[in-house]
């Protein structure tokens, strides 16, 4: 089976759609393809999205869903297929390769396969997720209003999400397993300019703890080989990301994390190959600023 | 008067919504100020509006009212007055003073005041304006699938619309009064491939005639002084578009065309300055994008 297309999406969360979206409108042919029926996107797995305006204080499930009707009414066609490979990314028509062996071609294709934050992978992180532990201090900070939460982590990633819940969380504990941050000197400052922020040196998360939901976790300071308890009603983990641009290793310019460098418009080094979402380097990823994305990139291949 | 904030916004469309969602989430103190109530943004005027992901097929009015209640829902305190200059740029705490006279301080200022196209200035275009008169081809080009259109300028815009539009219309016509484009050379030859699009030059258009809805254009060519008319049932125009960024002209670096010059995260020349949305130096102005840059924007200065 061979077929041809103007573009293939790969990936169905708000970039993908966005640009589903974009497409349809321009009267592109083109397809989105995506691993299983509505895989993509970490806003599935959101509990409550507040800040992507318009759609004030909705589920993220029912978000996702929104977001997808919008592109199937505009006659998207979604592909239900995983990708294996993508080939002949500097030839006009490029290749993309299913498992199931079909094979399509396409003038542009649009990487919108975001990333996952990686986990801590120690117990009660599955069981208490949503129920206390949070990935996105962004997403979720303001349901810690005046409550006690814990950052996990010594990125950038880690101090802003500190700073950010400082300003509403009655307190907020860094817990960082090395003695000296990872991120920016100015996050850093930040950081300590906050009175109600504690760090945590040379301390690990060894199992959360909770009721329905989280109330404590366990932690072991690696240096003095101590264990203790810190009561917490939150944790946020920001332990780094993972983007999921494995199909593009080694054939588009990426950053040492394996974000794809491309500029706002979603441009890579390659022609007809666009980034968009939250696989892209960027500074904020956010649904909005990925909605955004597949809007540019769409708009950028049309031109 | 004088009251002090972490930040001000300026303009109440969506990226000045969209920062507002942010800004509230992220605990600062701040105001929008608007120069009238719901004044902001162009997404007010526009008919139909299908791109905005999550939102389809929704009235402008509507969705500019939704956009406004979210940032309302989460607190944001509008101000309706009128913005006659913003003083002290370059300190810590800027000054913002309104017509009445009345003055606001912050660390942060987002200017988030839009941008509005530029007139024909010709009879009917007031009179048909959403019913076949529109100046956004992204936005509007769908409702004249397979319908015949005219396109009204000669720089970067007109070309891009025309080309977008060639994927959809029956006919599409180009009007421009010089004898060559100012646009692109790539985008020109993009226009020449579409067999369906066809360049008036030396052309000028003199009066929009309809009955409910646009029927024609009368028309001069000036190199021949000969008058025509032109069947269509839309028409596009392209002839330009205005920044609203003289609050800070000769303070910040700005374009030729007056936007202002800032990155994808909205960070100006000048520190505490940012521009959001469509008074922002960018390749594709969309409500999208818009909101986008308002998220963009509140991280930058949190940061």
């Amino acid at each position: 089976m061979d077929t041809q297309f103007d573009l293939i999406i790969i990936g169905s969360g708000p970039a993908g759609l966005s640009a589903a979206v974009y497409a349809a409108r321009a009267g592109l042919s083109f397809i989105v393809l995506e691993s299983a029926y509505a895989s993509g996107g970490q806003v599935l797995n959101t509990h409550e999205v507040d800040n992507y305006l318009g759609l004030c204080g909705m589920n993220g499930f029912e978000m996702g869903m929104k977001f997808r009707e919008h592109a199937e009414t505009l006659g998207t066609e979604f592909v239900n297929k995983k990708v294996s490979a993508i080939n002949n990314i500097e030839e006009i028509q490029k290749e993309v390769v299913c498992e199931d062996g079909s094979v399509y071609h396409a003038k542009n294709i649009i990487l919108a396969t975001g990333a996952v934050p990686a986990r801590l992978d120690v117990p009660g992180e599955e069981e208490y997720r949503g129920k206390g532990v949070s990935y996105c201090a962004a997403c979720d900070g303001n349901f810690f209003k005046g409550r006690r939460v814990a950052v996990v982590g010594g990125g950038d990633t880690a101090l802003e999400d500190a700073v950010y819940l400082a300003r509403m969380c009655e307190k907020v504990y860094v817990i960082h397993r090395r003695d000296v941050f990872r991120g920016a000197k100015s996050l850093e400052d930040k950081l300590y300019a906050c009175d109600n922020v504690d760090v945590l040196w040379d301390t690990v998360v060894e199992q959360i703890r909770g009721a329905d939901v989280v109330q404590s976790l366990s932690l072991m300071n690696t240096r003095l080989n101590m264990p203790g308890t810190l009561r917490v009603d939150g944790v946020f983990i920001a332990v780094g990301t993972r983007p999921v641009s494995n199909l593009l290793a080694g054939k588009v310019l990426m950053d040492e994390r394996g974000y794809i460098v491309a500029n706002e418009n979603c441009v890579t080094n390659i022609a007809g190959i666009y980034a968009a979402g939250d696989v892209r380097k960027k500074n904020f990823r956010q649904i909005i600023t990925a909605a955004s994305d597949g809007a540019n990139a769409v708009n950028a291949l049309i031109l």
